[in-house]
């Protein structure tokens, strides 16, 4: 068994961009520049940020982090937006979601210009996607990508069920999973919470993308033996014997599937690494102006 | 078997939208206006415009035909294009496809403004359809659902098997029928040239949906008793019987499947009349101005 280090892949990748920042940015040459937009503070959302720049210090680019009160209007929102759209030293950004209740999270998607949309959301990037053409991809499917490019995973013909359609992980990861593309290639399958056969379905799979959010819900019985399982999910569960009081798990029962499979990913230090390294890339992409907003 | 009949429903659709002009439109009034843009002289395009143009006189549309030779260059195009973007008496408008070579068919169709892009091929639709907000939807899936509602045909939860990955059918009906919406709301795979035990994946289909362009690829053996067929395919085969020395097929193998099925499309007859009904439905939503550029 493989174990798919997003941790350790990302070290590499990340060296990798820090270097190319090196070589690109001399002396007159400023270095990409990611923004972060985060509401409130939600202690999950504040990690994430957190993380998200800590990784842009690690490759030697500028951050900005804009941090604003709980109470914050949608109208004040989209003149944050409107600011960082026109700025011109900012190359891409991202608003940290979930947004308050109060804020309609599309209409600020909407707001974004598609050219510095680095979290590839906006429906221009999202269709660019979706028709096969440049586009920034979502972080979270395009570090399933890379990881699957990096650790030389075959996907070619085989049979992909992706577990989740939201249009965060599932709904991406199945376009790219279904394009003519290497990695990629693959008989892609979108199950759901109304599937039927779920089992069934999964032990048809050579390769598993869970991300339901439902903790340890993939178990061995529903797993063939050398399938690969890239496991999305993070999820809090109680756990008295943790300083914390709880501890991180993933939608598939690690313990009970990890024998039985060819490669799986970790929870924590799996995909969770690989999403804030594909948000670092995307960030070059923009600041390499990848494709004008057309 | 209930035969999916594309003509006899797309007549009371178009009755419906017809009834829906016809009050809506009084005196002063302007119908709905469609243009197409018809490069060459190919005969299949020049057919496929002229059924359009039809449907649009049988609703009480004005419809407006732009008919240029093949050696138009690109730059016309664009031209054109432009035009209709900033013309206000016209709603919506499609550019006939294919072009001919000399012409990027993704700069015209980058170029088109998506609140007139009535075909949904405009990343800015596509993305928006892929992310379930409101949008203007492929004409072939959008009447391929059309079908699915108007008969009655249960998909929640049912697997669904796409055969087809194009950007005009395979990838948008897997999308589509994805979505917790109804219809819709199935498990869907989207199978391809690439993928290894076809015949055991369509015989799990509740549902085929075959978009491959090959004629008679589905056989009765790759069918699951009681399945629902919908035969995208129209595929010109050699037929001296035939006054004009050939008839069009679909992908499906009709007479060996049909006994077999709960439902199927025929071709010709099928999926093509719901397409222009589609499209003709988008024209509305184009003229009630359902979303604006952003």
């Amino acid at each position: 068994m493989i174990l798919l280090d997003g941790n350790k892949l990302s070290t590499i990748i990340r060296k990798e961009i820090s270097d190319r920042v090196r070589d690109f940015c001399k002396t007159d040459t400023r270095p990409p520049h990611l923004a972060a937009i985060l509401i409130g503070d939600n202690p999950a959302s504040q990690s994430y940020v957190k993380n998200k720049i800590k990784a842009c210090e690690e490759v030697g680019y500028a951050s900005t982090l804009i941090k604003k009160p709980l109470h914050t209007t949608e109208s004040e929102l989209l003149d944050i937006v409107q600011r960082l759209n026109e700025n011109k030293e900012i190359d891409g950004y991202i608003v940290q979601l979930p947004l308050p209740r109060h804020i309609d999270e599309m209409k600020i998607n909407l707001a974004i210009d598609p050219s510095k949309d680095v979290d590839g959301f906006h429906p221009n990037n999202f269709g660019r996607m979706a028709l096969g053409i440049t586009a920034y991809h979502p972080a979270t499917p395009a570090g399933i990508m890379m990881m699957f490019d990096r650790y030389q995973i075959s996907t070619e013909g085989k049979h992909c069920v992706v577990l989740g359609r939201s249009n965060i992980v599932g709904t991406p990861i199945s376009l790219l999973m279904s394009k003519k593309t290497k990695p990629g290639n693959a008989t892609v399958t979108i199950a759901h919470s109304r599937t039927e056969n779920l089992k069934e379905i999964c032990l048809s799979a050579d390769i598993i993308i869970a991300a339901l959010g439902i903790p340890f819900f993939v178990k061995a019985d529903m797993v063939k033996p050398n399938a690969v399982i890239i496991d999305v999910g993070i999820n809090k569960i109680e756990d008295a014997s943790n300083p914390r009081g709880y501890r991180l798990v993933g939608d598939v029962d690690f313990e009970q599937v990890k024998n039985k499979v060819s490669a799986i990913t970790p929870v924590p230090g799996g995909v969770g690494p690989m999403t804030i390294t594909a948000l670092i890339e995307n960030t070059w992409k923009a600041y390499s102006k990848i494709y004008n907003n057309n």
